[in-house]
């Protein structure tokens, strides 16, 4: 199991190398890569090497070669499911941002309290009443879920979800959670991160305007 | 100007105090807030005492005071207003999530290339065509700017942003984004969190389940 630094650099890697290069390249150097990934050059060496991908030193690594050696990493061999809880604008937002993004990673299941919102599919997403959130994680072995709640609900969907089995949440409601120490937790928090830019663009030296 | 791990923690105890205290709670110990916040008590009273905020020993902090120094600090006293590129499912999503949650600070001023998603109001948030993107914020002299815009257009748009005067970017957009030194950028990576969470959910042991 790689740190938590590792595999995000891995995950930025893929998506840099399958979307952001010019048609037809199929060779990379970790100098241009790194370049794209706004890191050291001995740093995308060290995390290739992490998971036993070696380039030339003449002709660097070859595009498709490396893109399967991170997937075989970053992906579940037949393909993973994630919950989210919380089917408002938010919600919404989220599964149709994912939604055909990755072939091996895709939010199947949805939860929401408010009857008008579930029994549908959307964006091949099922929508499911909160209260059978137990019985379909256990029946669709689901181990990842996304909260998109209301802050005042967050902390009782965790205890949920990890109750059913979950073991890695991304939380998008604006308060921290606590979970057990085996479950893995990240924290999107778009409100800090606003009011701080807001703050430090506010600090910061405004710039010369020429007119 | 403060450092960015104390105004992140600032924005979130002005939050939990504003929406999770019991109605009528007029006092808190820093060992609460501590508790809300996930930290530890003496980190809060470093934070607070870093904004001159002091509570009694026998009482607390008063709640409406506490509120009143982290509001100070955190705002600017007339408002500020903020600009968000790419009125996707994504960008409309943060307008409706922002709308009314803040009474001095708001996304007031959004841009699409697309026609049809400009020219009107949306959540008090008016819609402008991409091209008066550099005429709109020198008009409003707006200095924070979110760009949800896909991956292939956000550096482009990170610069136009940079050159009309924004001082402060958050980017949603699934690519890092280069800004001069001067600028501050918040990172809000929705597809790392999410294959980092898929990642380690599945390395970590399954939970044992009584069925």
């Amino acid at each position: 199991m790689h740190p938590q630094n590792v595999i995000g650099r891995l995950s930025l890697y893929r998506r840099l190398l399958s979307n952001h290069l010019p048609t037809g390249t199929q060779h990379i150097y970790s100098h241009e890569l790194a370049n794209l990934a706004r890191v050291s050059p001995a740093q995308v060496r060290r995390d290739l090497m992490t998971i036993n991908c070696t380039g030339s030193p003449s002709k660097g690594y070859r595009v498709d070669q490396l893109i399967e050696c991170l997937s075989a990493e970053l992906d579940h061999p037949t393909g993973q499911s994630v919950a989210l809880v919380g089917i408002g604008n938010l919600g919404r937002a989220l599964i149709t941002y994912f939604h055909g993004r990755r072939e091996k990673l895709a939010i199947m299941a949805a939860f929401d309290r408010e009857p008008e919102k579930v029994n549908r599919l959307f964006h091949g997403c099922q929508c499911y009443p909160l209260e059978e959130l137990e019985h379909i994680l256990k029946r669709d072995d689901i181990r990842a879920g996304i909260i998109a709640v209301p802050a005042t609900e967050a902390q009782a969907v965790a205890e949920r979800l990890v109750a059913a089995g979950v073991r890695g949440i991304v939380n998008y409601a604006p308060v921290p959670l606590r979970v057990p120490d085996d479950v893995y937790l990240e924290e999107q928090d778009m409100t800090t991160a606003l009011e701080r830019v807001a703050y430090f663009a506010r600090k910061r030296p405004p710039p010369r305007r020429e007119d």
